[in-house]
């Protein structure tokens, strides 16, 4: 029998991109105060009006996405699908060019074990898997398989689909 | 009414690959003569064998696919297609990483109205569209939809999928 296909997100669910943004704010704005993202909000959302604009520049810099820290958890639990599973990487790359490589070089120091047959990058999600695990929902709209909703704190009011906290609560559901 | 999905390759269907491993060769090789590919060969398969392991390298090196030809007629076609179908370019281009880039490039100079959103780079095309038009059968075999063959040297001899052999031609089947 062929292995059901789970299609994994990058951005939040296996890379924080939050604690980078955390980071480079209280670098670039040491004297500026961060409140908690609350539930259903964006990050852009918490900065100061003068400082969300420029900041958001960022995610377009050559080096944003080489060095964020993996998702606890993320690691054994995906190379544990990948025995189970067809697992592919499915991220929605393309909307930052200079983030390819970056992507391409993380990926292979933290999944090696993830095949260049089974990344995508991508725009529109139209991917034929069984179950996707994402933090977007907007991802899921044109999808027919089973959606995991990744918890982030901007998707915490959405109540729609099934949603997954951890890679230990992956772990629970898929193996 | 939905709009139909096309997902159509890059390397030999939009981007002319051969003519470039052509002018490479003459350039790199000018003594040497280069034969006709004949139906059903690959472009290394005619190179001679004490040049054929080294050539490959050109295509890891960057900028390999940034000065590609475009196949001719495929701007227009590609063009009118996106008013009547959701275009999606689909280039297994993970193989390359040095390629992503160029890629993105390319495309942005010569198919300037595809969006991020329709571009994908990825190794299996485990995409979900109605009509893919690829010069390589094996993205057609987990396929359900309706294939195109686009004819390329090395895929002459292939006689189970539906084929074309030009821009006109797709013209013809498809609008």
């Amino acid at each position: 029998m062929e292995k059901q296909r789970i299609a994994i997100d990058m951005d939040e669910v296996l890379a924080d991109v939050i604690a980078k943004f955390e980071a480079l704010y209280k670098k670039n704005h040491p004297k500026e105060a961060l409140r908690q993202q609350q539930d259903g909000e964006e990050f852009y959302a918490i900065l100061p009006d003068h400082i969300s604009g420029d900041f958001r520049k960022h995610i377009y810099e050559k080096g944003f996405f080489r060095d964020l820290e993996v998702i606890k958890d993320s690691q054994r639990v995906v190379k544990e699908l990948s025995e189970k599973y067809d697992v592919f990487i499915v991220s929605a790359a393309m909307e930052f060019r200079n983030s390819l490589e970056d992507k391409v070089d993380w990926l292979a120091d933290h999944f090696p074990f993830i095949p260049w047959q089974r990344t995508i990058f991508c725009g529109l999600k139209i991917v034929n898997v069984d179950i996707m695990i994402d933090d977007r929902s907007r991802n899921f709209t044109a999808f027919n398989g089973r959606p995991l909703l990744f918890t982030s704190p901007h998707n915490k009011l959405i109540t729609e689909f099934e949603r997954v906290d951890t890679w230990e609560e992956v772990a629970a559901k898929l193996l």
